[in-house]
């Protein structure tokens, strides 16, 4: 009687840990790209619209992980209201290319798995984080790049556009200004913009509202903790103004722009792309945290605030643990970033002088 | 008196330290990819011709470095011997994608400085490996994809070729059987080969040496350390036979399939890319040894043969410290591998019962 009781104790007392639930722990952050973003060289109206569909990523995201949904789910929720809309370097509102084209990237990793998916330099899929969901569970690839991406997203049924849709006149300005300022002489009979005549017109003029953060940053990004305690991380971007030869950045870089493991953190990156290549930035954070027993805060400081300032790398990461801790260090002016707690709890921040609360 | 001898010791030990000399531990580590290679399904005469190319692999490397040579330059020599034999998928000999082409990836990563190059996709470049020292060298960008790549080594001056070139009768015998078995319809209208009547003959016929290591497998690498005491990585692929809409793997991924730093150790990764890239491999053996302490061995080990096994990534990783240290472990059925020391001796090994002397 007394072995069966122990038994039951045993059975009751494992199950309590396998279903542990996280209820109350459901967190979503979100960043939109980092760079010389300043109060001074930004007008109150571009910084409301800012907020606004940064609030807006939020509240999708969110949705997602109190209805129950995954946080992978959430994650494609959020990337794709940053994506849609043409103030951030991803989906609509993407830079353009040296070539006056549009190429994203992007790339997402399930905590809960390992498992991960990319594409790089995709010129037709609206939204390039569903297509990295694609790769990552409807292929038994974890990257794709070019056209031959472009093809996989048409075939899963994804929503394909033409190149045009990824027209914004501030992107396309801020490529001419990049070009003058390398004396490269443009040929205006290649310009794309008179390809774009037919385009539709929005109520209100975005382009007034789009803020160009400098060459070389811009990225949008989300990590998530849903009720099943599963971590997970997303990255969607446009790249840098007048890239040329099919460059790619860290944000489809599995390691570098994207990481998720259950066991560490979650974590979307998001700056000068080539320095985070170089120091495999994402994954660095998690194998502090998991090598040398660092706390979250403590990893994402390390990297980003010490590591990528000894060799120049500017920007920033958010990062996020299965205990609902939150780190969101940049070495940059400012970021544009956010969160949102399972008790509703939600702060949208830009400049350097922001605290959470 | 005793002051400026005391200076004039100090002096000495100073510039004995910063000048220290590692000629006596110049060393090269090669491998010619992993997968099921075992004594029973090779030929004595595949074999001979494997050992020779390694060898001569090794040789090249050996001699640059003998030669007061840098690192970098000795994994480039080594590499462009690999790549230029048909025997290797490398180069000439890559595998064919699903389209019939040929689709090279290579990377590459200085230990001194931790700057990196990488390409993806590109279809006429001779030298994979020498476009990724030229992005790396010439250019702001760490990873550059598809035919912007091939635009940028044709404007660095590389050896550019037809496509017809990396034809070999094998590799596409190999493409024809792997969809075959995936009873996909050929269309033969589409069969490159009719394309390839007039390729150069060689003196034998290099198709009936080449052995093919399955559909998921074969990449070469290199590691060094020169007597400057820096390490270099690089690593060069043509993927997977039968590979769809632009799939990359982990040979162009810095972290996953090439990595090196002087405080650590230098690594090139064969294997299932997928699993690699998830895995974050080359850095992951780096992080061990920073931030856990394990030797090179340790590290690798813990990688390969335990965290790759769970989550079944096959393949293996080439490694090398600062101090000459060698980890060559694979946990498939055989890896081509190779190394050199200062002191001239070497040793090539394919199957898994050879043990290092």
């Amino acid at each position: 009687m007394k072995l069966l009781y122990t038994f039951a104790c045993i059975l009751f007392l494992s199950n309590s840990i396998c279903a542990q639930d996280f209820s109350d722990k459901i967190t979503l952050v979100i960043h939109g790209g980092a760079g010389t973003i300043t109060r001074a060289n930004m007008t109150a109206e571009q910084e409301k619209a800012y907020r606004s569909v940064l609030n807006n990523a939020l509240q999708q995201g969110y949705k997602v992980l109190q209805g129950g949904g995954t946080s992978l789910k959430a994650v494609e929720a959020a990337i794709m209201v940053m994506e849609d809309s043409p103030l951030f370097n991803a989906g609509k509102g993407a830079v353009f290319t040296n070539e006056g084209k549009n190429e994203l990237d992007a790339s997402v990793m399930d905590g809960s798995n390992l498992k991960a998916g990319a594409i790089a330099g995709v010129t037709t899929i609206k939204n390039p984080i569903r297509a990295a969901i694609a790769v990552m569970d409807k292929s038994p690839h974890v990257m794709m790049t070019g056209k031959g991406a472009d093809l996989f997203a048409k075939e899963q049924g994804l929503e394909i556009v033409d190149p045009s849709y990824f027209y914004t006149e501030a992107r396309y300005k801020a490529l001419l200004k990049a070009k003058e300022s390398e004396k490269v002489e443009l040929d205006h009979t290649e310009h794309p913009k008179k390809d774009f005549k037919d385009k539709p017109k929005t109520g209100y003029n975005d382009n007034d509202l789009i803020f160009t953060e400098g060459k070389k940053f811009g990225t949008v990004g989300c990590v998530s903790l849903d009720k099943f305690g599963n971590l997970a991380a997303g990255t969607s971007t446009g790249g840098m103004t007048n890239k040329r030869y099919g460059r790619v950045g860290d944000a489809p870089i599995i390691g570098a722009g994207t990481y998720a493991n259950n066991a560490t953190c979650a974590v979307s990156a998001t700056g000068h792309g080539e320095y985070f290549i170089r120091s495999v930035v994402a994954y660095d954070i998690s194998a502090l945290m998991e090598y040398k027993g660092l706390s979250l805060q403590n990893a994402a400081d390390e990297v980003v605030m010490k590591k990528l300032v000894t060799i120049g790398g500017e920007g920033g990461i958010i990062a996020l643990d299965r205990n609902g801790n939150i780190a969101m260090p940049f070495n940059s002016e400012g970021m544009y970033r956010g969160y949102i707690r399972g008790n509703g709890d939600s702060q949208i921040m830009i400049y350097k002088d922001e605290a959470r609360k």
